[in-house]
């Protein structure tokens, strides 16, 4: 493989990130040209609306009103896929991107979450490569850090707020004190939401990104089916208010782990110290936290979305092929990669529980005797006085496991004196 | 340049960087190899004593007392300078090394900080790779970031806590209230300092770190004699309790910023908000904020020192190299680089004042009137009670220009209703 001298790029998709890249690439190409030797430009473009007035001038490029055609051009060498979806034209443009001989740039994560393995596979079988610096993080280098910088390290664990969306919720129900379905609500009039809400609040977006960085770090196959998914709709403004109490925040967070039972792959709603890294994230910034055997912790903050810093990871996997560096797509060669043997019990780690006391002789008693019989110890606990029958407590057990938690979950559903259903959230040790 | 099948390395320096190189070379082979494809192996050592236990097996592999013999073995594909110093040994064995054909990887901030340009230079001319990444914040992949991740932005800003030392000093004085030379003796007998402690509290091993960014992010030759060094000798406890009651907390803070006046380099002790993410960095930890046009703000954290973080980022080059990536040691060829003019004048800037007034009818009004003469507005003012005669007073000025804050100390020091020197500090908008 030799160092190109010009790179020319097909674009599908013009939207937001799309036409980032488009701005860029006319703006910059001096400074494009300088750092990596290479002319870059585009040569043609697909979307699905030719007229539409997207605020950049695309009478330089030759359009396609069909992706694959793009995909496939003579005068194309680096395919550019910007469309999202983990199917249809995204899928098939790809594939006919890579049969072709082209590279492949894209910034779509659902469709490597679960296409990611026989894409790459394809890719390297030709000597091709499929980069996807911006389905990650956004404009954090979160890809190139843990696929070349953290390279010497056996990585232990991967964190992340990877979705700003949640983060923003979140942020904004703890600062103004609003429930749920009033921030969603705004959040939604702000545009900040996907079409299907459940891809940002669900956990799934995320669950997508932590299964592509878990990959690189874990040297496994993708396994987004195996990542355990639980979204942010069921936090409620008195679990923030009382984490805050206690010292914690309550974010969307993203963990990885390999361990002796296996990989963990967890996208759930934690509690984290309000004063570390993760807790001090506020809005719709998003952070990763690499851990290595050598290098301890990374910690990259950035913004995850938007159209400069999309736009800007897509650039850095341009760049890197225009100077000639080309890396497997998850960091070793795709037929090196081994199946993620899923962990079937998931590290112990502290618990907050809260649950609403009623106002009956020996109702903590009997709460604390669950909780024993189940081998879960308190670290601290909190009842607040209360002026009609029912009190909220508040507990931090000290680490447990979860079939430890479990168990007592089911034995406090059993008796007689909790009103509706404790709340129980996992507090991530950081 | 095609894809080496087996790296070999002559390593030079066996103090703590390449005791964990070699470590990690020889506990993660098979972690190595897959990941490169590439087998790395260690052919040669130097040091200056061979007899000494470094608790690492060498006797694998060849000892050369002299480090040009290392450098130019002919089983030596790549050279990696771990000795230190900005010239003597160091500067002769990697000239000697690129000159025989070698790529060299070095953790040498002063090497390059003086003469990466002419290093930089040779390399290029020959093909060959001088890379650094260790120099920079250790285990951070800073060098990485900026050179290849942020590469489609234009660099507005790059500013950093590069110095764990320092911040470590700073850190512990406000939170043990000690003053500056306790702490510093502290640190001596911890052996957290250089041989030549003035490298790292007179701000010149970070200046020199910033430098080298600066070449990166800008384009231009390394210019560390062109860094305003300022060290943390002189801030007093004080300052530090003080900064802290408006909001503040105080870092030995590098800045680099490309202005229509020209280039920026300061390494001066400067305030940050304490909630920002430089703010609540506590400790020997580095942080280092890149700003780009497209990707606005990206902060990284992590161990800017010790023998696993500073052997990961050894170990990132090594593995570029084994990859087949190839990247200008600056990110564009050394020749391309442009002289860096210096800026004459720095961002205006808002500043931390802090006098101590004499008990005197209208004192407080002969200061404001030269503030006032001299075009410094007061944003915010503290006057604290007295029980003798001196007064503190804190004054946090808008954002001012350097020469109408120069111009209000002199005034300053012409009234004679102040104690002692006034205290200056800028505070960095981050």
């Amino acid at each position: 493989m030799t160092t190109p001298t010009h790179l020319r790029l097909g674009v599908a998709g013009l939207g937001t990130v799309g036409v980032g890249v488009v701005k860029i690439i006319r703006k910059q190409a001096a400074l494009l040209e300088a750092r990596t030797g290479c002319k870059i430009s585009i040569t043609a473009v697909s979307a699905r609306s030719k007229t539409k007035d997207r605020g950049v001038n695309l009478t330089d490029y030759a359009w396609e009103d069909d992706p694959v055609k793009l995909a496939t051009r003579d005068d194309v060498d680096v395919y550019v896929e910007l469309m999202g979806g983990s199917d249809g034209p995204a899928k098939a443009s790809t594939e006919a991107a890579l049969a072709a001989g082209k590279d492949v740039v894209t910034a779509n994560k659902a469709l490597l979450a679960h296409h990611g393995q026989a894409l790459a596979e394809q890719a390297e079988a030709d000597g091709r490569v499929l980069r996807f610096e911006a389905a990650v993080a956004g404009g954090i280098p979160v890809v190139k850090a843990l696929t070349e910088g953290l390279a010497g390290n056996e990585i232990t664990r991967i964190m992340g707020v990877m979705n700003g969306t949640c983060n923003y919720i979140l942020t904004r129900m703890q600062s103004a004190g609003l429930p749920y379905d009033t921030v969603f609500e705004e959040a939604n009039q702000l545009g900040y939401l996907e079409a299907d809400p459940n891809l940002d609040v669900g956990g799934i977006d995320a669950g997508h990104k932590l299964a592509l960085l878990a990959s690189i770090g874990f040297g496994t196959k993708v396994s987004f089916d195996a990542v355990e998914l639980e979204g942010i709709g069921q936090i409620s403004i008195e679990d923030i208010h009382q984490a805050a109490d206690m010292g914690y925040k309550i974010k969307l967070l993203g963990v990885a782990q390999m361990t002796g039972r296996g990989l963990e792959q967890r996208m759930t709603p934690c509690l984290v110290p309000e004063t570390s890294p993760l807790g001090q994230l506020d809005g719709g910034t998003n952070m990763v936290v690499l851990e290595g055997d050598q290098v301890g912790q990374v910690v990259l903050r950035g913004a995850g979305a938007g159209e400069g810093p999309t736009a800007s990871a897509v650039l850095s996997d341009i760049i890197d092929i225009a100077r000639g560096t080309r890396i497997s797509t998850f960091g070793q060669p795709a037929q090196s990669l081994v199946d993620a043997k899923p962990a079937q019990a998931v590290t112990p780690a502290p618990y907050y529980l809260r649950l609403t006391l009623q106002d009956k002789p020996g109702a903590l008693a009997k709460v604390a005797a669950v909780l024993g019989e189940a081998g879960v110890s308190i670290d601290r606990m909190r009842q607040y006085g209360h002026d009609d029958t029912d009190a909220p407590v508040l507990i931090v057990t000290h680490k447990t496991t979860r079939a430890a938690l479990d168990q007592a979950r089911a034995g406090l559903a059993k008796i007689d004196v909790i009103s509706g259903d404790p709340v129980a959230l996992r507090i991530e040790e950081i």
